[in-house]
């Protein structure tokens, strides 16, 4: 399989995932069908999207609808199911930590091959990681989970995006990099959540 | 009339209408004035400023300076109209519907003419034409109020943008297709608002 | 000093201090570290983004990455050093006013130097000096504090831009024009700070 096929795919499977904790989000707000579609839309393609607009590459779903339409797609069947029935809010902590590294990594490769700088490549990944839950947050009018002192989200996704430029950066091929760089972002967030791992914070002293 | 010439005072009569909402939501957070103008230079800019950076085209009010001069002078006027006394909320539902249908029209005939294909063309009819309330309400700092459980705003949209694409598809000039989509679109809202038309939606149960 | 190198290293010191900025308000909110070295990132960096994409130029730091460390490593300082002990808050308005000088000069005349019409550079040069700010605020949850009821915030950029226009279209040079632009702005929003002088705002009527 090579690399453009895997990263294809690492992307749709971002997509139907984030759509569904967008739609799961807005259950919370009283939002109807058509709302709650745009929340997922705007959560599932946010990160992408932002991204592509500071590389100033042609935006993903708007040359391959493929995307927007397993976006709205995920988002239907959610919709669905959860007016069935309620859904408990950790279930939703595991499919989150997967797309986190699926979009981290499609993120962080697709501006490595846009050539700019190791930095930059790094934030991209963050960014695509990151936005679409942010904007999820925004406009659900609550203060973005991310930024709050919390179970090292963003930085699973840093650390993430700098193994996969590193690993390269040794030679090693871009699809055991990308492997290896999901498999750290999940891992890094699945065991901060396990073990309640945090970064220093700021905020009111005891 | 050519369909460029349409267009372009669709645009504009839209972006007046977006201005005059802007400023009446601003009213009811004690912005000053240049805040309300900030404010509505958003509501009536920001759905085609999205929509343009989206297709990657000049952003419109950027190479005709027109369009800015008519969101200023828009929400100056509304600024000191509202200022002398107040205007009941209801009275701004009217506008905003056709300023809805414009701005869904606009949107997704740039989009068709820029050939994106036809599920994008319709979403950024959309986004034209609900993203600069977004934005309003997101600078107010409240929910948007597009998502929330309403009487079929976006839905409306989507139909509006949905018809004008059909009609073309089928062989109507784009000039008939443009008046019969922005009819749909005032004819859906208005009725939603007049019966209290709503979709099916998340929330608590009763 | 070629008026290139003195936009650029006018540009360094605004991202610099508005991180700051950033990090002094993500301090109210319980935010982690890397929660709040992306607020800084993006109250930092984000007036300018928005301006070379509404302009459809690279965005600047990702291309010189050299911003980003700026921003970054302005964030890591600030944070541990409001970790160890608290900042009065007014200490942030006079490094803030700064800012506000420094951006709106680098964003009017990046502007200029893409031949956009007149009214469009002004307020490209007001976006960049508030939208850091207004991005700052959203992410904390917060009515954006440029659009309220206020000490001539957006206003004095707004200003500043202007006399930085007229003065060039009058044959001062670009350098000395820069000058008397930020001495504007500096002026303008600390004798405003100084003697309380607001514009005439919506509301509540007393």
């Amino acid at each position: 399989m090579s690399v453009d096929t895997l990263l294809y795919w690492i992307g749709m499977a971002a997509v139907a995932v984030a759509a569904l904790t967008g739609v799961l989000d807005a259950g919370r707000k009283q939002m109807d069908l058509i709302g709650a579609l745009l929340v997922a839309v705007a959560t599932a393609l946010g990160g992408g999207t932002v991204r592509d607009l500071l590389l100033d590459r042609n935006v993903f779903w708007v040359v391959d609808q493929t995307y927007l339409m397993a976006a709205l797609g995920a988002g239907l069947l959610t919709f669905f199911a959860i007016r069935r029935r309620d859904i408990p809010p950790r279930w939703f902590l595991f499919p989150d930590a997967v797309g986190l590294a699926l979009f981290t990594v499609f993120g962080t490769q697709a501006a490595l091959q846009w050539h700019t700088p190791w930095l930059v490549a790094s934030l991209m990944g963050v960014i695509t990681g990151v936005i679409g839950g942010v904007l999820r947050d925004i406009l659900c009018n609550d203060v973005p989970s991310v930024f709050l002192k919390g179970e090292l989200y963003a930085s699973a996704a840093w650390v993430g995006a700098l193994v996969l430029i590193l690993l390269q950066e040794f030679g090693i091929g871009p699809l055991t990099a990308a492997w290896a760089a999901m498999a750290t972002v999940l891992a890094i967030r699945l065991l901060a959540l396990r073990f309640r791992l945090t970064l220093p914070a700021l905020g009111p002293r005891p």
